[in-house]
């Protein structure tokens, strides 16, 4: 057992991973794996409560996120890389923490009352949905996890897991700790249309995209909106094509760039050209190491059933220990 | 596979059983272990949706259930005999149909709301309490039962989960027969003291009492209440004491004794002594029964585990349909 403080965290299954995920958090996982025991897993039941309708829409992702996880830099020997359903451990934790958890604090969970709002899909109030945050309990206190790095959106389900632990041990004995939340910094990379970047509103550009088809999306991209000709000056601090160039490119690059634009002595197709050789070169560790595994899908699976085996071995022993504690065997 | 239709039905250990449970369900589980391929659990995960808070004083009886029904006459070689949480594949079907449950659902459960109006510790409203009909459906759907033997009161409760494993079916193609509730017959035999025989009104006869025991409980049984003195004439028709005869005493006693006991002429001494004679007598085979199983706690461990591991084999194959139906392999 390493001293290192254990973190563990979890994505959703739920399409190819693109910029906005990876430095949204992909690349933050990748820098704790030095400093931390980590646990990241693809939490293909999760997927379930909002999709359980057409399940297949999601859970045919899992080995597709396990090579984006990959290409990122995620290491199966420093951290234990899993899959969810393959560790039925956290259904049972789930079924357990469910019998103390309150409804009214899965009611006040304010992810799900907003979902509940805005989805005019009434179907969505399953009991499984409402229940999400004790499935997300289970998987994090499941591996007596320290941390959990997340978005400052998502420190209340931190709270909720810190709840339901504290209460386990208070009716049961001391089996768990109490997760901190560790707030990452997130840097927020908008898609093609300046929206947030998302599958959804088909504005990303994935890890899994070939240069040409990055360099494709990259001449789409919505720069200065105000900038309608070639001979009008742009304005670079609203335009999302610098924000790219700033983290994909040299800074002689982007520094020389924003007073040409000012003074409209670079057209925006050049502009672009120049930011998606910088963004095609930034990716091609990534997509030498995408290549790798893509070719090779048995080693994949391997990476996923080690993974998940590793997982399960603390899973086991955790749930003895709750079995005792509940006094489930005589 | 026997070409017989499966029944499934269990019972909480929350106790030892008395003879309200053998007449209101364990004799009409032995009468079926022929004619049905009988599966019987204890729902040791259901005690603890109202009993988490101590759940020793409910999971410590699993063994002593076990040989309760062994001495009422379940047959490990006919029917198979599990425990709940020794079948861990209950928890991961529970959260499967846990995604597809509309929480209207439950909330309209009688019982829910029974429940929680009746019960004033409010904590009870856990969110495994509500999702209580959901574990159920899991606990019957998983073997693919055709029916559940139930009172007239536990009707909807099979209702529910009929709506559940029609709701599965058509999300993810035809894998559960849709279980018809099978209503049997219950004698309602009351306690001691003329109310429901119960372990919480302290007026229960249990199998495990010893001649000796039933001899002095039933030399306090309540019998006609107008019949203060000896010589006061007694009423049978409202005599506990009397129905008891009719179920445990030949024909000719308890015919014998109905003008006896209208004309003063046998006291309600006497009378609940030859009671109480036929009642050892007719639990004589139960009793020799658990002795013999009582001495043998390794034999009845052995029994659960075979039981169990006979249970499991039917569940990861339900599981493994499941998984595929909700395509959370590839
Ligand atoms: S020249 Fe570059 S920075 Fe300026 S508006 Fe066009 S794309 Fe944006
Ligand atoms: S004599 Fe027997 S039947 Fe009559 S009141 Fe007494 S106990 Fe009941």
């Amino acid at each position: 057992m390493s001293e290192k403080k254990r973190i563990l965290s979890g994505m959703r299954p739920t399409g190819p991973l693109h910029l906005g995920n990876l430095h949204g958090a992909l690349a933050n996982w990748v820098d704790m794996q030095d400093p931390y025991d980590c646990f990241f897993f693809i939490a293909d039941w999760h997927a379930l409560t909002s999709n359980y309708e057409d399940p297949s829409a999601t859970t045919g992702y899992v080995e597709e996120m396990m090579i984006d996880w990959l290409s990122a830099g995620l290491d199966p020997e420093k951290s234990t890389l899993f899959v969810q359903s393959l560790v039925p451990e956290h259904a049972e934790l789930f079924l357990y923490l469910s019998m103390i958890t309150p409804v009214p604090w899965l009611e006040r969970n304010p992810t799900y009352k907003d979902q509940i709002v805005q989805l005019d899909n009434k179907d969505l109030s399953t009991f499984g949905f409402l229940g999400y945050p004790v499935l997300q309990a289970a998987d994090i206190i499941m591996y007596k996890a320290n941390g959990v790095p997340v978005g400052v959106d998502q420190v209340p389900h931190v709270e909720i897991t810190r709840e339901i632990a504290r209460r386990f041990n208070f009716l049961y004995g001391d089996v768990f700790p109490e997760p901190d939340a560790i707030l990452t910094k997130t840097s927020k990379i908008l898609g093609l249309d300046r929206r947030k970047m998302s599958k959804s509103y088909n504005n990303a550009i994935y890890l899994s995209d070939t240069p040409d088809e990055i360099a494709k999306k990259v001449s789409q991209m919505i720069t200065d909106p105000q900038r309608m000709r070639r001979d009008d000056p742009g304005n670079p601090d609203i335009c999302n094509v610098f924000e790219f160039h700033k983290i994909y490119s040299d800074k002689e690059t982007w520094q020389a760039i924003d007073p040409q634009c000012r003074n409209a002595e670079i057209g925006c197709v050049e502009c672009k050209k120049i930011m998606a050789k910088s963004l095609i070169e930034a990716m091609k560790p990534l997509h030498e190491r995408r290549v790798h595994f893509k070719a090779r899908p048995d080693r994949v699976r391997e990476i996923i059933a080690f993974g998940s085996e590793k997982a399960r071995t603390v899973a086991k022993k955790t749930m003895e220990e709750v079995r005792q504690a509940v006094k489930i065997r005589a």
